[in-house]
This record gives structure tokens, C-alpha cells and sequence, in this order.
């Protein structure tokens, strides 16, 4: 026996015949003498006709009235799972964030999970209810409704198997699991097995959207054991768990004989560039671009400085979230003075191309294999970043599926 | 300045634009300098959409969860109009029915309000704020989502009004007010200005659509002024407030002078008529029959007993709700040999016309003109009831309008 969180996304959740599927999915868990908590997400599209309500009431409206509204989707979901359960002779009932409460901070539409209380929860899970639990939604300390932000739901799981101390958190999607690379792009990517929380994250954070960034920074933090697997696979019965789907785990319970040098190849085609041209080379000039983005909330990823100009100036290249990408220009068009650039000039198609592993702190040679890999193809870099775990690149979005191709030969990723 | 109750129902929340207006109207009303809390509906065709979702789920869905998906539609609307009022440049906020809270019973789908908490109310309303209240919802004491049932919001609207104190209670809807007959039928029928509680229950109790049974009975209760208006007129600005829709009062507050003997004629057409023949004329043989309908909780309205057959057998007529019918007919199939009747017949083709007037308590000769006014058009009476304030008839449901018109005419209610 053991305890067990099932979280199911909105795709898993559209319509009745899904809920069912999901209440069938639930019950044979159960009956292997596991407590279960299952978070829910709103059913597919709900969250967004809601937002649109929101935003068709006014532009701007109040982040504590748009949680009210949006948090009834997942709401919704719950109720409705925990009559399925019923339905299928499974007791269960549904808890809303304000009643078991999963307190959150009160920054309302990206609140931050600060507790959740167990007591409530222990006395049904021990009387052998499985628990229903709305994601994505919480109660602040005034107890007002609030809601964690898009794709809030994993972190709610997450969130919920760490106070649970369950011995894992199945994350049911639309995909089988995480892959070396995306399977639309490289046929023969293979499907991981494991990957560490490291991995996962870099991963998550150049485009893999398997799942939310944020989720796997606390599985990481609360030594969470995720794993990913598909709504849409049937087969569970009889099958020991860990032959399905992707476990993310800490780096010991990667096995070293398993551990590949490079766990896959990312792709990310929502930065944008933007160069300044002829910055005064001197000291606080790059403070000065960066000081405003900061405060504007701007998240700057890659960023170049090219060598001084013979006049001493120097141009700065550096990304931005594509969505990000006008109010970026609109901050540095007002520091213009300030700053003292020539002129700003951006790009949108650009694309980052991300290598990752854990295995590539030990080894040397994994940016130069990459470099020379493009370089042959005539793929030209234009930005590079790297991390203890991570080398991407920038290049011209048109040569994305290319780059990513070659790479996964390169470092050997493609399945047999 | 007082305190108000504005209440909206699903097909004034149905959609932005006509939330915007409900939030014109309101800013309106709060320039008039009272403190006013807003009860709402969910969205028209909201609340059906979920309880479908609840009864395709299962069809014997668990109220308790049932309560957790219906409820979401006001919590929506409830939002949303906070957003639309705060756009309008109005201070607003949403309270849903565990954030006052308001306190019900534990009977889920069906609850039953005990009490209102006022401290937080009373502080927001000081403050200048518009307290956006969810109708239909509630918690219980053990802290589960609660509802009123079908058409709870206008009972949500008067508990709010009475906690309050409000000098008013003012129902928007899509009649412009209580009239003395349906108008589809007579179009001479006139608005009334005020009724009071008793007449407006006992209206509300045959058929006259406009408000709920169980908000009435609170308000008479509570000494809740109610008033009936359209969400679809305007001009409401610099009109006297009381020359528009209709009040709802106590028999004290309607002048003597402008009192009718008769305030309105209803007709209900969704009652059936069963008839039990030969029963033993003995004691006893009465209960026998309404005994088991009572412990099935149907409703028993006009009873007629026949005068005795020479061979000690009587023949009993009574009425039910139509759609308790089938039930009914199961009901007295099984307790036939414990009444000993010879046939079970039924009929839905009937319907009830009563007169109903608080004026009548004092006149003489009201029934009997009924019977005269109908006799003479060849309407024949199946079965009669009365009550201090009401005259109610059974007949065949093709004579309906014609005994409705003849009626409205002959009590003088015709507009000039």
C-alpha cells in the first residue's frame, strides 16, 4: 500500500465519457490497496472561454474576480469526477482549495502555494475515500479565492504528493512521456524512461511542454517522484508501474549505467532577438538596457556583446519571450537617452536549439561536437548560452527541424 | 439613504453586454447615495448545462457533489459583474456563499437558509462598496457547498434583504410586475402596484410564474418589501421608485382606498386529477388513501368526496401535481387492497382557476359569483377549495382562457 496522487489535465477531463474513463482509471488504482488523492484540471477550453468572459468585462480587470471566475472551472471537473467515482462504486468526494485549504500567497492569478493542511485529508484517505482536489486553485490568508497561474494544475499535484508524502505523483497527459527529442521532428527520438529533476527542468524551460516549469522546480525542491504518462494508453493492469511512461527523479536514482552523456534536444521558436547598435563601450552601459527590462518584469535569456567597435561602442544582442517582445521595445525606446545606442533593431525568426544532460558536466566536448555539428550543416550561430546541464544556441528559425535532426544523430539519441 | 437589494436573474447575466448594463443600472442606483448588495443568477441555460453534466455523470449523482458543480454558475456571474461594476468606476466585490457566509442546512440541492453573517457585510456596505452575493448557494455547517434549490436566488435576495435591513428588496426580471391576469390571455389585464404577501403567495402557488413560492413566504416572514421589476425598461431616473413594477408588502402598507375585493385571477394547468371509485364508506377508508401519497411526499391539493352510494360505497376525487402522476398511480396501485376501491382514474386534461383577493376575507357572495359566471358559459366545476384569501376551481382544461377572460371581467378587473 501506498500513497499515490493522480493528477488528469483538461484534455482527460472533456466531457462526461472522458470523466468516466478517468473515474474506470482511478477505481483500478485504488484496488491495488493505494490512497489516492486525483487533482483535476477544467475541462479542455473551459479555462479559456472564462478568461474570455474576464477580459471582455474589462481589459483590466481585478485578479481577485477574475480567480472567482476561473477557478469554477476545475470546480466543476471535481464534482463531477467524484460522481463518476461514485458512479463506479469508488468512494470519493471533492475538496475545493478553500476547504481543505491549500493556502497561497494572496498575489492573486499567479498565487504561490505556501502550505496545505493535512488533517482533513488523512482522516479520508485512511477511511479509504479517494480525495478529488481542484488544481490550479487555493484560498489566501483573507480568504479570498485565488488561482496559481496557466498550467497551475501540475504544481497543485505536486504540491499536494509532497504534504502527502505520496510515494509518487502520476501526471496523466496527452503525451506517453518525455522524449529525447519532439517525435514530430525526429521519428526515432526514444522515450525516457527516467530523467532527473535537472534535466526536466531544462528541458521544460526550452520548450519541452510536457510539463510546467514551475512544477518541477518544487518537485525538485520537495523531492517529488513525478512521472508523466498517457490519459489515452490503456494496459496498466498486470504491468509493473515503472515500465510506463517517464519517471523524474533526483540524479541517485538515476541509475549510472543507464545515464546517457545528453538526455535530449530541446527547441524553442518563442524568443526574439534584439540588438542595440553602437553602445557607448563603457562601464553601467549594459546596466543601463538591462535595469528597465528587469523592472518591467522581462525575462532576458541569451545575451552577446560583440567586441568594441574601432569608435568605442559595441552591439548587444540578447532574447526575450516573443510575447514579450513589444512592451520590450516600448522600455527600451523610452531609455533610448539614457542608454545612448545607434539604433534597435529585432527579430522574431529565430529559434533556441537546447542540448541537455546531466552526464555533460563530467565530459568535455559536448558544445564543440555541437558547434561543429551545425557548423557542417552551415547552420550559423548567432548567441550561445550554456549551464551545468545545458548548451543551446541561437539560430534562423527556418533551420530548426534541421538543427535538431542532426543533433539527436550526433550524440547518438536515435533509437535503434 | 438606505439599503437596498438589487436582484438579476439568468437572463439579464446572459452575456457581457448585459451584465455591463445590470452594472449601469446598479451605479445608477448608488449614485442615489444607498448601500446596495447584488444577488445574482447564473448565466440563462448555465445552471441546466451543469445539472446535465451531473445527471449524465450518473443518474443517481451524489447531491452533495451535485451542490459543488451547480453552484460554480453564480460564482461566475458573481465575478463577472464585480469586474463590469469596478469598470463602470463602481467599488465592488464578490462574497460567495462561504466567504459571508451564508449558513443553510445540510440538505444538499434543497438547503434551507439558517442565518446570514453580517459583520463583513456591514463593513464593505460602510465602505461604500457593492457587495456582489451569489443567488442559489450556501455552506453548511460542516463547511460543504450548499444550495437552495431551483429558483433559490430570489429566497438568496430576501434572507440578504432581511439580514440587512433593507428598505427594499427589488427583483429584476423579465416582466415589468405582477398583474391582475396572465396578459397573454386577457390583454386588458392591469398592472397592480402593490399586492400584499398573502396574495402574492397564494398567486404564486397557482401558476403566476414571477417569483418563487419560498421567496415569498421569507419575505412575509421577515417583513421583507419586494419589489418586481423589468431589467429590460429603463428610465428609471428621476421616476419615483415606487411607480414602477410591483411591491409586495404587508396588508398594512396597501391603502384601504385602492384595495380590490379581487387582486388577480391564476390558472395552473399542471395539475392531474385521479378519482377512486366505491370506496367503503367507512372511517378510515379516507386515510387509507392519503396516508401512502403522503409518505411519498406528493402533494394532495382539491379533495371532493361524492356523497355515499346506496350500497355504502363513496367515490373520492382528487388532485396531484401532473408530473407526480405516475408515481401516485403506483402509490394507490399498491394500497388497493388496503383502501378496497373498485376503478383508478385519471385525467390531466384539467386545470385550476383561482380567484385570489385579501379583500374577500370581508364580502360575501365571491364564490358564489364565481360559480354563477361559470355556470352561465356552461364551464362545469369538477372539484373547489378555498382558502381565507382564495377560490379555486377544477374544470376541463379546453374552457381555461374563456373561464380566466369571464372572470377577469366579471370581478371587474379590466383595465379601462
Amino acid at each position: 500500500m501506498a500513497r499515490i496522487v493522480m493528477k488528469f489535465g483538461g484534455t482527460s477531463m472533456a466531457g462526461i465519457e472522458r470523466i468516466r474513463a478517468v473515474a474506470a482509471r482511478i477505481g483500478r488504482e485504488r484496488a491495488r490497496g493505494h490512497e489516492i488523492a486525483v487533482v483535476v484540471s477544467a475541462m479542455a477550453g473551459e479555462t479559456d472561454r472564462l478568461v474570455g468572459f474576464c477580459r471582455e468585462a474589462s481589459s483590466l480587470y481585478d485578479p481577485r474576480e477574475y480567480d472567482v471566475v476561473v477557478s469554477s472551472g476545475e470546480q466543476v471537473t471535481s464534482g463531477l469526477l467524484a460522481i463518476a467515482l461514485q458512479a463506479a462504486g469508488v468512494p470519493a468526494r471533492s475538496w475545493l482549495g478553500w476547504q481543505l485549504p491549500i493556502r497561497t500567497s494572496s498575489a492573486h492569478a499567479s498565487a504561490r502555494i505556501g502550505g496545505i493542511d493535512m488533517a482533513a485529508l488523512d482522516r479520508a484517505l485512511a477511511g479509504g475515500e479517494v480525495a478529488v482536489i481542484p488544481g490550479f486553485q487555493g484560498v489566501s490568508e483573507d480568504g479570498s479565492v485565488t488561482t496559481l497561474g496557466r498550467g497551475g494544475s501540475d504544481t497543485s499535484a505536486v504540491a499536494v504528493a509532497a504534504a502527502m508524502r505520496a510515494e509518487r505523483c502520476d501526471i496523466y497527459t496527452d503525451v506517453d512521456g518525455v522524449y529525447t527529442t519532439d517525435p514530430r521532428i525526429v521519428p526515432r527520438a526514444r522515450k525516457l524512461s527516467r530523467v532527473t529533476y535537472e534535466e526536466m527542468l531544462e528541458l521544460a524551460s526550452v520548450g519541452a511542454k510536457v510539463l510546467q516549469t514551475r512544477s518541477v522546480g518544487l518537485a525538485m525542491k520537495e523531492r517529488v517522484r513525478v512521472r508523466v504518462l498517457s490519459s489515452f494508453e490503456d494496459g496498466d493492469d498486470g504491468e509493473p508501474w515503472e515500465s510506463r511512461g517517464t519517471l523524474i527523479v533526483g540524479e541517485e536514482e538515476v541509475d549510472s549505467m543507464e545515464r546517457q552523456l545528453i538526455t535530449g534536444i530541446a527547441h524553442d521558436k518563442n524568443e526574439a532577438k534584439i540588438t542595440l547598435t553602437s553602445v557607448p563601450d563603457r562601464p553601467g552601459s549594459v546596466a543601463a538596457i538591462f535595469a528597465p527590462l528587469a523592472a518591467a518584469e522581462i525575462n532576458v535569456d541569451m545575451i552577446v556583446q560583440n567586441v568594441a567597435h574601432s569608435a568605442g561602442s559595441t552591439d548587444v544582442t540578447f532574447t526575450v519571450p516573443a510575447a514579450d517582445l513589444p512592451r520590450s521595445l516600448d522600455v527600451l525606446g523610452t531609455a533610448r537617452g539614457a542608454i545612448g545606442y545607434d539604433k534597435l533593431v529585432h527579430d522574431t525568426r529565430v529559434a533556441k536549439i537546447s542540448v541537455v544532460g546531466v552526464g555533460m558536466r563530467s565530459h568535455a566536448g559536448v558544445a564543440s561536437t555541437m558547434f561543429t555539428t551545425l557548423g557542417e550543416r552551415g547552420i550559423n550561430i548567432q548567441a550561445i548560452t550554456t549551464s551545468e546541464i545545458k548548451v543551446s544556441v541561437l539560430i534562423e528559425e527556418d533551420y530548426t527541424e534541421l538543427a535538431v535532426r542532426v543533433l539527436h544523430t550526433a550524440y547518438g539519441l536515435d533509437a535503434e
